[in-house]
């Protein structure tokens, strides 16, 4: 068996402490990459034979060794403490497989351009497996939105009654912030897709490698063009979790929303049993814990950015061992945004909503008022300025003096307008009273993004042309 | 003149207080959102005509007090502190201009989609000349690589020796990392130049407005599909400051080395008199100020990228005033950048290095080591972690005796060799020399992205066929 | 007139590009330090001169010059881009007055030491303000709150009805959390009032000068040990940041609160019309927008605290330019929360509380249901969990038959025990409906910390004497 | 054996789904919290004893069951994915011990002062030990800098040579930040150690329970007075994180230098070989590994203290469940903390100084030239700002013209002197070469926190009188 700390012996008298050597072990991160790994090796191996940098009979004896390791796993790795990472315990197999021989396996390439590959194998799996979920989530939202497409609900801005919307057009507006998250990840796989294998330690190799065949055998897109960026080039994994700080921001959202529903007092909606919890002195306590942690959770990623851009600053080429210390952060980073991402789809999926506390909202508080002050500029012509004033005083006395909707005649209007200066308006009371009904409200609005349903019906058809697409792209 | 707190006249009784209406205020932010906000009135309005909401000749007003307002500048605003914001103020001057009939101009729209619009118009122009500025400052780093094809330098990993490289290498890694920092850029764009327009308040209008006719107006892409969405939506701007630290982040390496190499203990660079200062106390003091200056600016997109983050966390849909305090997060954002790419794009083409001394650190240290093992591997067929344990142990005796590179002998190698138990090797003593000069090290490294004259011109050539077809795409 | 940059006149041949001077220009920050730098120039003239270091003729000139300046104020000084900063203004202002003997002032003194002591000068000052600001805000809830010692009303968890409590016990939490963000700033104070003058550059000097004198002349503490840590030393920025963002914090929760206590769902306040705003398109609107921006400028801490972190991360000592680029954020943070704390107190301190509607709540959702659990274990000692178990079925049952608290008889609850297979408990009905009834519930929580009205009046006395005690401290 | 899910079944029909207890779960950091909890209950089952609310057999038996607990350690107890947390497998274990009457533990008690009391009682044990961390590293370094009183070594700003200091004075600077990092905590301690037990939900209890005892018996300072924000109050935690960021700030700018001064440039320093690791490529390589990983890794504090304030931006009163993610970071921030303050404490404490390297350094590059106007001040009296010029003109022409220090004479001087328009000088040529040499330079700042050797020791010794007493204070 070969010595472990093999590669210090040449170098240095004593080894580092343990202390030492457990402070810059990046084991317990290096599970990730096992296998990505046993891949690079796989490939890299793979160029050397093919180029005859190494004999073939070496060469595939390294190739079964690494075939026989993939079979059996992780497990198969032998630790201690002086193995200062995954890329070493991997050599270390090989030696026991196939003797001195493994040795050949690390010609012209670093353990710095082996994790940078690694890292990269593994990031682009992972980014799909995130863009899966968000276009199952987004499918799932666009079905919900089918079955609510008449329910009116209020809209709120400043968490105050504005406009009466459907379930159906607030759902897709989630559907359209998820559709942006699910691009940007699109995008940023372009620029983790890049090969750095064969950058070596930083300078590349003078071994005649062949960097357009590996970039083949590990399906990467391109290689990367200059060796010492090739090593220490992170912005990859910053770019990747600001996607997914945009990703949690967007489920945050739909989490606080839930919060705020499920609450007495705007009891829109009913959580499934499953995603929540009571207390252990309250016993009548319903809570929303699911979406609370998802709300808390989300923030994660945040701190994650932070202490990844903070690595990074202001550190010299090429590659500096701060840059070990950058990948767990990924890790958990993909970590909570892929639980999170998986439980919001479930939780809001299975959520009940009560449409007659919708319609009740939508009904209250003049928040069809603004269509009061459309159908004056339409029927009267008047400026939009002078109708929305008539329209703020009558709110304000009809609410003053406890009038709801349906007390509002032309009687009314005109005495305002009249004690406001301006001509009496003579309107339809009808026509007033269709416009300050939710319902018909909601119908009118039949604009490209608005809440009529045949609009939110077409918006739904266009996200499903984008699902469909994508899904096949994804080969799903 | 019309009264300020018009649109608050109905609702209240009494207004904000000095300190409120101060503290609510977003005048000094909207400065930069002053043409926009023309523009987007006109293109507006415009379609108000066309599509017949409201008459021609109302709308040709309009449009020529807009047309004034444009050739009068900012400074033909009127405020005080209880005019909102610069919607308002225009609002106000067309009234001045034409009278009560400048209150159609508000017709179907809100002040809601009116920002998110003006933003997106500003900042669609401000990420264009960021990234012309980017693709200048490669074009620029081309060009000084093209001066230091041959001068070989250290190429370092933890800041150590690691292998020689040249310098013209070391700055095509730069130009790399500004290119991703370019397309992120262009990435985002795409999801910035997008019409939020005719979302309204929150749920369009009642209004038969056409929302294809603005977006094809303002010279936007395509129109946002949901209107809750488009009016509450700001992840494009967390989006491009995120591209933000990351160009930051670029610039920001770029200078620590600038610092690191202008210290007297490294002495590689000589900065430009323009770009340093002096003591007030220690006369004989050249301080690269403006590369301090510049790596702790680029901090404060980190910053405002957490704030904006921070903003955005948990906030339910759809406008909430919380948004106002994020805009002026991104034009800080973009101007702290813009200044810093140019400083530093400026400052670094300025520097002088000091290739001799270049030369000597590339030739300390046993820099070239790797390849006294790769060469031990290629001419005798041992396996590389014999290579590595053998020439660990040459460099470790050879600093003991304070040996220079030029002292390792093949029989030196050999003693060596056999103390740890393997066969003599027999080098021949000019190939030893040879692959020990960094000059000839450095052009065996004949590898795609590597350091090698010939490749890094190859390159070059890759980037400048890039930087004419961007300059021609943004009409340069 | 003395020549601006003469400090570069003897080490350079050109000067900065004006872009260079204006980017590394601190003008605009050095504003906040005028005053201070004037103070700190004259408490070292007076120690040069007290030392005999100066002529005490020399010395009395240039106090004069001081003088004079302190009167005339920041307009008297004359700037032009190649003056760095305000303290070379000053002394070309004293240099303008006295000629060349001005020169001497710079004696034994560095812009480095000098900067230092303007911030800690200027910065105790506003930590002070902000500690009044604080002392303020809670003098007015422990008010508010003796105004609503017995008005119930619901507490949460989880957003959810949680068990009643009082308005003023509500009040009074707040200004719990308020006290220790006093107390932090008066622990921070001790880390900034402390003497960096006589570090000079970053080594003191060789001229005798008195740091004890100076350190009383400007009425600091101590004088920092170490001249590179005195100059050098940020953290009591960072820590000042960071008291200011938990300062923030607790303001955002009151906001938060104040955002969802006046949505039409909760009704449970009316915000005054002073801090509200409408909608320029929907007149029915009364938004709660000086909370919203209140909850969004206080994350502009967090922004700030991140950059200075991140500015302070790996440099090495002593001064370096970067330090500069950290004082602005401490400007903004303390703006942004001097001015959000001064609008916040005076908003909370506005709202009229629907004590009705508050009451309502308390009496609803079984917030009572832990007293009835409590009161089978005290009056049948049974085990808490058991109890728990009952009243949970209790709720369960209840809710689904749309039962209110009134109809739970001792019938009903024995039913439901046996049904779980536990024995009778045959309570008295009076006890049930007092237990079950929100006053007596609140009234019997007389525990130290309870919502009970005479522990809430204990609490309001405790913190009156703590307000006495430092009001009198802070010389008010 | 009692079932797990107890809590929930009078509630809820149906569980959570596995997904969602393990995203729930707070099983791993409870782990942190297992004997804190058992202390806990400890005290509260004494209190309810003591104060009769629970029969005292009953309360023997429990406590009994809890030393049993104690003694068996976490391994005891049974958790299964449905146990939410360790209060309720605590619980479970006690029932199992002792049956039902288990049940009457949790009486006047809720998870959400228990959690909270547990934190405390961790917190301040840790908060302690990373203290005495400090102060041993403090002690080292003072002993370091008894070795080193008189050997000079060259300070910086701008990363330039400045002047003159020593090694001992360069380490003292560290003592000092130190100092602080020290004191924070202590101030910080002061608001942990307060007592959240009894606070119950969120409203105290109706049992007649005695904080005052559980505030005795837990070993707190006080109890917290507002039940409200005794449950949800997490400032402490975000302080004591905050004061982690600053520690590692002064850990991480350590490690900076070291990684500095230990390249082949500066040469200043040799690291332990347990501190350093070599390359798998390049075996010549002595990497700082230790120092770069510690660099980085001190940057998680900074983004677990991001993620911490923005669970807490804006969430309202009491408790909510995002409290629960809090706790974690807390953890891990800990640790990092403290692993972190261990490593550099043994790796700054084990360099070896090239002492002849750090005078060759402090000899060059005319860093005593302030000293030299100092003398033109001093000797002839004329205004610093001239003597300034004077000596900035000395160093330009010196340099250009490759002079050494002991080149410079009293006719050198003077002819500058008149070519500037100024009187010639007339200095001795011994006074000059005085100030010119660095080991005379240090000597004679003899000024308060200055570097010559009799300073340095006072500081020393001021420094030894602080840790003596803190020792005592923390019993050692």
């Amino acid at each position: 068996m070969i010595l472990v700390d093999n590669i210090r012996n040449g170098r240095f008298k004593t080894g580092m402490t343990d202390e030492a050597a457990e402070y810059t072990s990046s084991l317990e991160a290096d599970k990730e990459i096992f296998e990505a790994d046993i891949k690079t090796n796989f490939a890299h191996t793979s160029m050397l034979k093919h180029t005859g940098i190494i004999d073939a009979d070496i060469a595939d004896n390294i190739l079964s060794a690494l075939d026989e390791l993939k079979d059996e796993g992780y497990g198969a790795l032998v630790f201690d403490p002086s193995v200062e990472d995954v890329h070493m315990a991997i050599e270390n197999y090989v030696t026991s497989k196939i003797g001195p021989q493994a040795g050949y396996m690390h010609t012209a390439k670093s353990r710095n351009d082996q994790v940078a590959t690694d890292i990269r194998l593994v990031l682009r799996e992972r980014i799909i497996g995130i863009q899966i979920g968000i276009l199952e989530f987004i499918e799932g939202i666009v079905e919900m939105a089918g079955e609510h497409l008449e329910d009116v609900f209020i809209g709120f801005t400043h968490l105050q009654h504005a406009q009466p919307i459907t379930i159906a057009h607030h759902l897709m507006a989630h559907a359209q912030a998820l559709k942006r998250d699910y691009e940007r990840l699109e995008d940023t796989y372009k620029r983790v897709n890049l090969n750095p294998l064969g950058c070596a330690a930083m300078a590349t190799t003078s071994f005649p490698i062949d960097r357009e065949l590996t970039t083949k055998l590990l399906g990467f897109d391109a290689y990367l063009e200059n060796s010492m960026d090739g090593v220490s080039a992170r912005d990859f994994i910053a770019e990747t979790v600001f996607d997914l700080t945009s990703l949690c921001t967007t489920l945050s959202k739909i989490c606080e929303e839930l919060i705020l529903w499920s609450t007495y007092e705007f009891g829109v909606i009913e959580m499934a049993d499953e995603y929540s919890s009571t207390s252990s002195i309250m016993p009548q306590k319903k809570n929303p814990d699911v979406a609370e942690l998802a709300r808390g959770k989300s923030t994660i990623v945040n701190g994650e950015l932070v202490t990844i851009l903070t690595i990074l600053k202001a550190i010299p080429y090429t590659y500096n061992r701060d840059l070990q210390e950058i990948t767990p952060h990924l890790w958990n980073a993909l970590k909570v945004s892929e639980d999170t991402l998986s439980i919001v789809t479930r939780m809001l999926l299975s959520v009940e909503f009560n449409t007659e506390r919708c319609a009740e909202l939508a009904g209250r508080n003049f928040a069809t008022a603004t269509d009061l002050a459309d159908i004056m500029v339409r029927e009267r012509n008047i400026p939009f300025r002078t109708a929305h004033k008539i329209v703020g005083r009558i709110v304000n006395e009809a609410t003053a003096s406890d009038m709801a909707e349906e007390d509002i005649t032309s009687q009314f209007i005109d005495d305002i307008a009249v004690e406001l200066g301006f001509d009496k308006l003579e309107l339809d009371d009808e026509l007033i009273q269709n416009a300050l009904n939710p319902r018909e409200n909601v119908k009118i609005r039949r604009v490209l993004g608005g809440p009529a349903p045949e609009m939110v019906e077409l918006a739904r058809d266009n996200i499903k042309i984008f699902l469909n697409e994508e899904f096949e792209k994804k080969g799903i």
